[in-house]
Parts: structure tokens; sequence; C-alpha cells
């Protein structure tokens, strides 16, 4: 039988979680800031400060529109457009990310690959050696090498990066 | 380890699909049209038109602002404020509805938690016999009976209630 949307939108949303547990084992030896391109209602967020507590999580959103359990606070926020807080990112803070989550989320599988494309150049000069990069879209990196998903995610929902060197 | 918002919310999400998959299957026999109290981005809607193809499915909402895949035909919708279109569905249709779903969906579960005792002796008269209501907050019936949980609905975070006589 065929999926309706709900279907996969849980498979999406399994998969996330699924690939940010295992990226927050990945990196827990790592030093180096977390980025989550994108707050929405802030429910991923909440989750990336539940496993990852103590680590210091910047979120890039254009405008802050969360729950108020999950709104970061004001210094740990990038707010604009992605094409200016990226380039501001990498002045900031260089090649020390290591772990940058995205959902672009739209409804529109076209409008999303389309932007993926344009916006992967901008994040992958932001990840540190060893650094991962959990993505609900396919991106599209130079260097950056594609992962096998742990389980419990659902291939195609969830897509993980690493940069090797 | 206490759960974040997104454990929640997929542990909600999952619920509701097992409960509605076997409310379904429960349903298949009966007669009668099923009723989905608010519509939201669709995704649910969806999922029971997937389900339930050939039945009819009605939906309360005050303003629609799904998805353009998930809108339900002008004919199948019960547009304004459920206190006023639930009596109207009860003028129109009496006790024939042989599933009701409703997500609340607000993040305050007080809030929730009001609306649904306020809102559920309207529901109730609408549910014919051997029929199912599916709700993501608990509900105050006077003569529906919980039901037992499917496999895969996690406990508190979807409800089935039927009406027996």
């Amino acid at each position: 039988m065929s999926q309706s949307r709900l279907d996969l939108f849980v498979d999406r949303m399994v998969s996330q979680r699924a690939c940010l547990d295992h990226a927050a084992q990945v990196i827990a030896q790592i030093q180096g800031p977390v980025f989550e391109l994108g707050l929405g209602n802030g429910r991923t967020y909440h989750h990336m400060c539940h496993i990852m507590p103590g680590r210091d999580i910047y979120v890039f959103e254009r405008a802050i529109a969360s729950h108020p359990d999950s709104t970061p606070p004001d210094d740990k926020v990038l707010l604009g457009d992605v094409f200016d807080t990226l380039p501001q990112a990498q002045a900031r803070f260089g090649d020390t990310a290591v772990l940058i989550h995205a959902d672009l989320g739209g409804h529109n599988r076209k409008k999303n690959d389309i932007f993926a494309q344009k916006v992967s150049p901008a994040i992958e000069p932001l990840l540190a050696v060893g650094g991962l990069m959990v993505s609900s879209d396919k991106m599209y990196f130079d260097g950056l090498v594609e992962q096998p998903l742990p389980d419990g995610a659902v291939p195609g929902r969830c897509f993980i990066y690493r940069r090797e060197d």
C-alpha cells in the first residue's frame, strides 16, 4: 500500500530523532558548537538540548516563533536569512561545528531540493573534521561523505554526512 | 531519561496512526460517515482518506488552510466553530458517525483538557452504536467506553472510546 502524508511525516520525524541521537553519541568527544538551521516551533531544538546538555547550540532562523519551552537565549540565535547568517557564522566560528542539523521542512519536494542545492555550499565549510551534518533532505556537498543510517531511521527520510578530513 | 518535546510529539503521531488504522478495521463493516474534527495542514485527513477509501469523511474546521493534496471537497466541510457545527451535524446526521477523530493539538495541556471537557458532550450524541471516537487527549464522555489501545500506540498519547449501545 502506498504511504499517506501522515506515514511520510511519521517516518521523517522518527528518522530525524534516530539520526540526531546517533550523531550526538558520535560527536560526544569532539569540542565545538552545534548548529540548528531553522527553529520552527522548536521541538527538534528542544530535543537537541535534551540529548546534548552543556553543548552550545546556535539557532539560525529568520524570525523566532517557537514554543516558550523551546526558545533559545538571544546570544545563541543568528537571526536572518541563512545566505547571510551562514557566511557570518563562518567568519565567527570557522570550521568548528561538530553537528549541523537542518530540516528544510517544506511541503514541496522540488523546492526543497533546489534549496538544498543552493544552501549546501554555505553549510559545508562550517563543519569540523569528524563533524556530522544531519538533514531531512538530500544535500549536495563536495567533500562530505554520506554515512550509513542508524537503526530506526528510514532510508530516504534522513541523511547523515561526515567531514572526513 | 525524561522525554523531549520531539519524543512526546513522535509518540503522539505514531499513536494517532496506530489508533486510526485499528479503528478503520473495527468499523469497516458498519455504514456511516466519518468525522475529522480539525484539519490543520491535513496530514491526518490524508491518512484517513487513504485507509478508508470510499468512506464519506466530513471535516470540521474554522478555516481551511491545508496542503493542496489534503483539502476536502467543499461539500464535505462543516465550516465554523465546533460548538456551532457539532449541533448542526447532530441535526443533519443524527447518531450515525462510525468514527470521529480529534487532535485538539494545542501546546497547553491544561487548555486542551478544559476544551476536551467542554466539547465531549457535543461529540458523544453523534456516534453510532459500535462507533469509535479516537482522540489525542483524554475525553469526558458519559456513555462511551474506553477501549484498549492497539499495538504500537503509547498509553496516554491516544485514547479510543466506543459506543456500546
